[in-house]
């Protein structure tokens, strides 16, 4: 058993899952902030010097998972881990946004697909040359991108 | 408090942090598997489909975590959320490997900067049209990527 504890907590528009978008790529100038905790604030010196964040956080509204699951952009059954739902065994959810501000403690983000008070657990500078790759192969997702922009949550997972 | 159970664990060549890589994109061709434990074996289905994948994983051998950190990258001190060191309040690493193979429920993956034992807790997978972003700002990590080939971890963080 590994315990984390929240550095930080989202307040988003989102404050349901059905209706939210299920990848920041489709929330598009979506903002939202994140409020870091008083004791957490040091950890945030430089941070301004980034465009890009990865955030990882607690999926807290998650109630079950399952380890095949229909994801929300496809019409089959894949394996949990072939998958981005939210319905896994860790609920851990990765979003990549855009900072747009610092002010003390509160990080102006955007393009959020996370849901209100959402807990944070980790916050990383995105580096082109460290998260760029080159991908060959798409799996599912390759029959089925088209339908991201037109899909949100529809609260399967919830 | 939040709690995670591994999912499985990674069997890597590196099995002390001094001389392990300190990103994938510097661990070209280091192979290494994932061990995922039985019972989440059929959360596997359709995996093969993907060429990259995105670990989260506990940073088992971290012993302390520092708000402000002296990275390896950097000759000056930075907030932890402003670097990748492993020293995190909540130490999840982030790694994208390349898969080359699954045989049951063993994954082969490249490109691995990850230590021997290390509790795996949740498998991705790497969608460039969710995961690739084009980047404005590289904050602190500008002047210093040059040095990413010929810097390896210290031990400093365990």
């Amino acid at each position: 058993m590994i315990q984390y504890t929240p550095i930080g907590v989202v307040h988003s528009p989102f404050k349901e899952p059905p209706g939210t978008p299920i990848q920041s790529v489709a929330a598009t100038d979506i903002e939202a902030t994140i409020e870091v905790y008083a004791e957490y604030l040091a950890g945030l010196k430089d941070i301004e010097g980034f465009s890009h964040l990865i955030l990882l956080y607690h999926l807290h509204r998650v109630q079950s998972s399952k380890l095949v699951v229909k994801p929300f952009l496809g019409n089959e059954v894949h394996g949990i881990f072939a998958t981005r739902s939210p319905g896994r065994p860790n609920p851990i959810g990765f979003s990549i946004v855009r900072l747009t501000k610092v002010n003390g403690a509160v990080l102006s983000i955007r393009d959020v697909d996370i849901l209100d008070q959402t807990p944070v657990l980790d916050i990383k500078p995105y580096v082109a040359e460290f998260d760029v790759r080159r991908v060959e192969k798409n799996g599912w997702f390759a029959q089925n991108l088209d339908k991201l922009a037109t899909t949100t949550d529809d609260g399967r997972f919830t």
